[in-house]
């Protein structure tokens, strides 16, 4: 099959916010597809946030596009070739395209649509931004019947699948969006209970109190997909044993408007693209397992197994001195106040 | 029973650091014990870091001290007499007795010691710190054999435990420690593979440097018990899937040492004072959840029952722009370029 492919590249790498420069339009020939190969006709394309991480080059979760390499991305497209069994000419599948208007690609990565659901369903709400909201609210967030839910970036497709499973769910659900006609969709289009404007918010404390009057009873999951002013507003906010699934930080890829000092935004990175699983905890909420311990550790230390190292300061009254030692790592092993 | 009881209390709030004149002694006649009461001679105190946290005026896990009132902790001492079943003159028992000569407490907030331990292994290695290092280790942590643990604050009673317990399960471990003295401790006496002086480190990214050549796999659980230098020098070292069990801040505590800018600190302290789960995670980790998550939506989808929003740009030219919009929050839905 003869004709010309299309497709978006990377020219340069973005400084900050990318601009139009930083991509390119390439024209080439059409490729010619392999054995188990189908090639394709890309109908839609899915733009998601994502994409701006691969533009830049450092360590991540997926490699960085190269330059003068194709932008990734999934699109939907109709078969016009295949040679593999299973997909046939005019079938509508979806996969990694890339920004181009035609892919070749190996038919074990694409997809056939169901042909009763309309073909860009399969980029958005039954796509990866659907799957990241329903994958992540069930496994990271753990939602239970009314509690509280904020999410950020609300009316995007990942927010608003948030939004809406944990409505069905039984949660009190708000929504974080930008402008007046973004919050009245939230409400009105996704059914949450209540929908702040980030943007009527120039810092972090009145959003805060914006979030709080809405939560009366505190927030317990924080859909964390923005960074930047939201995680701030919202963090004190936080009930105990609250969840919040980090998918994402669009406030600030780019690495703008971050203070010089703030060693925050890399913290969230690197629990974003390392998936690290950070977990508060208070010893207090644990008694209950202090039997089970006792018994796996107290014959293992009455055995000399497990080592340990007292300090011992004498007399009450010098409890306040070794404390102060202690808090300046002064002491070794255990500090203990022989009276 | 006639005597003295001698007790610490809080004289007044410290600013940063506590310093002597933040703790007061005072002596009061022996309270007499109500029914169901014990009165016992303590014989040690436990003090521990979170005690600087309960000197606070700030909402925490667990109510501040007030002013004048008794310092909280855990003893250990002897049954002077008993007014309930149970406890006898002379039996040894441990509970939150404060920082006392003697305390008057109800029999059921009292446990009896194993006479056959040192009653001071109560209070540290079979008490609430090794407890802590037990279970946050195996609830939090998540060890498996051959990964690689860092641990702060190394010799302490919780990060002993801590090392001791992983490296009898198969692990990697490393201490952080304060000084050669604590550094030999870690390796002889606990029992790590490799230990790094922080005394010896000016700045986060030298102590980086030390902990990345002891860790040439990266590191999958870091105990975080500390804050400050060490939490920085790790994050950057630590794996795909790692692990971050907070239970505490010491570095940061009262406030010391935090550039005005960075928003880590107070982001930290919410997750440890309200137990917070941070989980990042990636969706391309969860696409063999497709076929669920496919079989739970599609039909919600289908019948209407779940919104979605589209925002078609047109043509691929045409996807440069929208991207770069939708970073900006330019785009309402989700955004999908139709070639």
């Amino acid at each position: 099959m003869s004709g010309t492919l299309t497709r978006i590249t990377l020219a340069r790498r973005p400084a900050g916010a990318p601009v139009p420069e930083d991509f390119k339009l390439v024209s080439e020939p059409l490729p010619i597809p392999d054995t188990g190969d189908v090639l394709l006709e890309v109908t839609h394309l899915s733009l998601d946030p994502y994409m701006r991480g691969r533009m830049d080059d450092v360590k991540s979760y997926a490699p960085s596009v190269d330059i003068g390499g194709t932008m990734t991305g999934q699109g939907v497209g109709r078969v016009l070739e295949s040679k593999t069994d299973g997909f046939n000419p005019g079938d509508m599948v979806t996969g990694m395209t890339g920004w181009a208007s035609h892919a070749c690609l190996p038919g074990s990565e694409l997809r056939k649509l169901d042909p009763t659901l309309p073909p860009t369903t399969a980029l958005g709400v039954l796509g990866m931004p659907g799957l990241t909201g329903w994958v992540g609210l069930h496994r990271f967030g753990k939602p239970k019947a009314g509690e509280t839910l904020v999410v950020g970036a609300a009316t995007g497709p990942v927010g608003s699948m948030v939004g809406q499973i944990a409505k069905g769910m039984g949660l009190r659900t708000i929504a974080i969006a930008g402008g007046p006609e973004k919050c009245r969709l939230a409400t009105d289009t996704f059914g949450f209970d209540a929908a702040i404007d980030h943007r009527a918010h120039d810092t972090a404390k009145s959003l805060r109190t914006a979030i709080a009057e809405a939560a009366p009873d505190g927030v317990d999951i924080y859909w964390e997909n923005v960074g930047g002013k939201p995680l701030e507003a919202v963090m004190p906010l936080m009930n105990v044993h609250g969840r919040i699934p980090v998918c994402g930080m669009i406030a600030w890829y780019g690495g703008a408007n971050i203070a010089e000092d703030n060693q925050l935004p890399a913290m969230w990175r690197s629990i974003l693209v390392k998936r690290l699983r950070v977990s508060g905890f208070i010893i207090f909420d644990h008694w209950d397992e202090y039997p089970a311990f006792l018994s796996d550790m107290g014959p293992k230390v009455a055995k000399g197994d497990i080592a340990y190292l007292e300090d011992v300061a004498d007399g009450l009254e010098a409890a306040p001195a070794a404390f102060i030692a202690m808090l300046n790592g002064g002491n070794t092993g255990k500090q203990i106040v022989k009276l």
